[in-house]
């Protein structure tokens, strides 16, 4: 019989664990220390609360359940998996109006998207989002940044530097090249938010073919190329904008004075006039998280969308958030041997030597174990030495042998299988041999 | 617009997260100071990989998704979500046949069953399981049992007692009542697992009804109701059973041995000739774990099942497994405040005395998180009143509070907001201040 995994989909075996494990520790300790308190959501969600919540494209994207019961006909459906994180918090905070504002939540659950697999892309993924609701307050966004920042340097990235923008500057320059609704604003938007991908040049041929007048956006281009410091690019734009625009200069400088007080220097910030982010729900400030070491570029964005919670509970609930991508660090994590993969988290294995011993070594690893120390006790029926190969095609620290000799003397040789080393110790000390041991081959334990 | 969360979900607020996370924390540290790692598997399987595995009755429970693509018709599925853990586990064992053996795992994920939700009941929850693979050693199905254990002690449950049995010994009985076949044998089974419920009269009249020769088992009910030790029931049991019954006996009494060595005293283990366990793919040793203080019978068990894993990948691969009711727990726990939960984890929130010192609580929230501490700052809009309120509401143990006349002196203001009392802290000294305060008035900190 041929097994599958479903397309686009992974199965965790230990090694990717004990990263995984290890990057969410982190990341729940930092929004934790930040004040971000954590919650879930079901894995799928009422059908209807799901569709018009994103575009048409994206809905189709969206995981169907089968409708069941008596009545139910081929083909209808009444659950989807979850598409993302952010549409079940709205509705969440729709049904809790005991919730108190503001609400400072993360969460760090899969999501499921049909989108056809690439490198890197999957059908089932984690999201991982920290968001603020119910305040206007910039120094939430503030914090928003601060936290992911934070957390970033905790899981070992060195150089980030933050893109920061606001939607409003940019409805302004939407509005003079001559968008007229807020789809066509939109339509503008996405052409700017491939100016990566395409460069400059084709970004105004593509807002010209749709009949925009694109030099209406020279300056932002002419801005980003200079050298101007944030404070210079600032102040330039407020003199070209609305009132609207310089609304969203003046936010943006409070939010770079807040990170500041938040311990994010101002050199890691850089104002960036032409960051759009692309989905259509942002209403103010939009900031992205850029590492330059090492070398990975976006680790995720988010912005302000003071209408999508409030669109549930019918109450005008503002929001800021960040949405951060697991996977995509994961990987890089992994790719640059950032943190240690192991096959197991046991730190010794303990042999059994004969039938006979078999006592003495299972009362041995429950001696370890009550100690606190991740043990393991060879379970299999081979010989020593397909136990030796064991230990090590698993890549224990260390093994633990008590043979006749080891028994008669209540002690227990244990062996180092990085260095081959062997010490012969006391079973009564051998705890606390292996915790100096560790601390002392391995400073970060 | 109404808002609603599919039949048998739930969300999971802070204060429940707080439960949770904490639960959940304490069964991987134990799990892995024996030895287990984690995997994780997709939450949907081919629909082939799930059916024809599980009873005809729970095959109807499984979520279906919708086929996509061009060739789909309306109803047509090839995607399930995952009913059990023990199914992927066998899938993913079959796909990965460079995991060495034996293979210790344990997992820790929700799955989905379209049951009719009661108290308690519901249609996502969490398993959490540990199994053992390639090894028929007995030292494996004393280890399943022991790591459930010490979970369970660890958690707050004080006095448990391990039910143990051995399917061959009832199939032997269920031969001699008339059974011929694997199915009329299972049919002895289920009637026998019902013993908890109905009680023995009714079982009796049960089996007749079906045509068994109840009368067979009336040993088990005698032995059972008996005041008989372990070691006697066993000696009654071995000279009541044939060649197949008395192995099953050698193996009960290893694994108790082996659970002595591991820690587990004799007087914790109950020999249950009735014990049947549900699932009919059980081919050994079954066992259940039961607490009485606090008083809250079966927390989940398991057994040993030779054949499941090996089917999808043609090896034959023993396996004995156990698999714990975490919701159960949770809900146990919960009730009988056995853990504490709090709406928050921050240890304290900083107020925002006026828009102008906005930037010194800021700086101090950024100096406590520094040093560890869970912290929140006061991201409202709200006055000095409602920012106290909104502290209190969301049960923060202190409050900070830096009006001109400790800005001036670098000093802040930290009230205990359980008791009222105020110190007058130097800004440098609070983290400390609170470290120490903290483990002064909650050792458990």
């Amino acid at each position: 019989m041929a097994v599958h995994l479903p397309k686009g989909t992974r199965d965790f075996l230990p090694r990717q664990m004990s990263i995984r494990t290890r990057v969410i520790d982190t990341l729940r300790r930092v929004f934790t220390r930040y004040g971000f308190d954590a919650v879930e959501t079901p894995a799928f969600e009422r059908i209807e609360t799901l569709t018009g919540k994103y575009s048409d494209e994206n809905d189709k994207l969206m995981y169907r359940i089968h409708k069941r019961g008596k009545n139910a006909k081929p083909g209808d459906c009444d659950l989807g998996l979850r598409y993302d994180l952010t549409v079940p918090l709205a509705r969440l905070v729709a049904m809790h109006p005991e919730l108190r504002m503001p609400f400072k939540r993360y969460q760090i659950q899969p999501v499921w998207r049909a989108d056809r697999p690439q490198k890197g892309r999957f059908r089932e993924f984690y999201q991982c989002d920290v968001d603020i609701l119910g305040t206007e307050s910039t120094l939430a966004d503030a914090e928003c940044i601060a936290v992911i920042a934070d957390a970033l340097s905790e899981l070992g990235f060195k150089k980030y530097k933050v893109l920061l923008n606001d939607r409003r500057i940019l409805s302004d320059f939407a509005q003079r090249a001559g968008a007229t609704t807020t789809q066509e604003e939109m339509s503008v938007l996405t052409a700017i938010d491939k100016l990566d991908k395409i460069g400059a040049e084709r970004v105004r041929q593509e807002l010209t073919d749709r009949g925009f007048k694109a030099e209406e956006l020279d300056p932002l281009w002419t801005l980003m190329d200079s050298e101007a410091t944030n404070e210079d690019c600032l102040s330039q734009l407020t003199t070209m904008v609305d009132k609207r625009g310089k609304d969203g200069v003046a936010t943006l400088r409070e939010i770079m004075e807040n990170l500041s007080n938040m311990g994010i220097p101002v050199s890691q910030i850089r104002i960036d006039p032409t960051l759009a982010r692309g989905s259509d729900y942002y209403t103010g400030p939009v900031f992205e998280l850029h590492v330059d070491e090492p070398k990975v570029g976006s680790l995720g964005g988010g912005g302000r969308y003071d209408g999508l919670v409030g669109s549930f509970s019918g109450k005008d609930i503002p929001a800021v958030g960040f949405s951060f991508g697991l996977e995509r660090i994961l990987v890089v994590m992994e790719e640059l041997g950032m943190i240690e993969a192991t096959n197991t988290a046991a730190k010794i294995m303990v042999t059994v030597f004969s039938d006979a011993l078999r006592a003495e070594s299972s009362r041995f690893a429950n001696h370890l174990r009550t100690a606190g120390i991740p043990t393991d006790l060879y379970l299999g029926t081979g010989k020593f030495k397909s136990q030796f190969k064991y230990a090590n095609a698993r890549g224990y620290p260390f093994m633990a042998v008590i043979g006749p000799d080891e028994m008669d003397a209540l002690k227990v040789t244990i062996k180092d299988l990085s260095s081959g080393t062997q010490h012969l110790v006391e079973q009564k000390n051998a705890a606390a041999f292996l915790q100096g041991y560790t601390t002392e081959v391995s400073p970060k334990g």
